[in-house]
């Protein structure tokens, strides 16, 4: 029950990019040495990222990645999802299981539940507000 | 961020404890077939419950397991606990991370507050609770 690397630097990576400009376009190399990622495994989650339609990758020598949308119209659990797959806390919430004991599970609902209450926690936090948070913390760092 | 097939199975193995009458011992392989769960992988299951002090051994001809505690005192977030270790939902809250953005990160304080939130929900549903559920669907089962 725990956020996978991937997740981890996918959400770092995203806090990156939602600090810059609108529309700016950035190359993998800065953002992992700005946000302490391994560079090779950054650029297979933003592979996934552009899968997910979250970032949009541009080719030729100005080429590199930007956000396809407005940070405060993505939260956690967009990008977790987009590098995990849908959040589901059993097996038996994930749409495919067989479980024999899924007709009358009376647990299968609690964890349903609580699962509900994760992904709305999750969907509280957007990166407009993650970025805006991480630019203080550092300005914070630089000027004590 | 899922569950392990060992905490699933944990928790069906613990609701089928609690379900019996105080005191009572059980044996691996009735708890698998009534539960559905593979005989030898609930054997190192019930050893990880044992070290936990969640269930106790009892050897000889009417060996088996028996709860150490009062189920309504046993909260979904000690027997997940017990197979997984500590919920963390990111590394990072482990206990254990030396990540280089700790000391300043805004992000993990919002991913503590999370894992509270969800731990919160976790202890919200005790073993008493679970085993009158499992008793009342199963005699909706058989009683349609």
């Amino acid at each position: 029950m725990k956020l996978t690397r991937a997740a981890d630097y996918a959400i770092r990576g995203i806090i990156y990019m939602a600090m810059q400009p609108e529309g700016a376009i950035v190359v993998i190399p800065e953002i992992a040495r700005e946000m302490c990622i391994p560079v090779g495994f950054l650029g297979r989650i933003f592979q996934s990222l552009n899968r997910a339609a979250i970032v949009i990758s541009h080719r030729g020598k100005k080429g590199g990645y930007s956000l396809t949308r407005d940070p405060a119209q993505l939260t956690l659990k967009d990008v977790i999802e987009a590098v995990e797959g849908n959040i589901s806390l059993n097996v038996c919430l994930d749409g495919y299981s067989n479980c024999e004991r899924m007709a009358f599970c009376p647990t299968r609902k609690h964890l349903a539940d609580i699962q509900n209450n994760l992904v709305a926690e999750l969907e509280k936090y957007d990166f407009a507000l993650l970025a805006r948070e991480e630019k203080m913390a550092r300005a914070g760092e630089k000027t004590p």
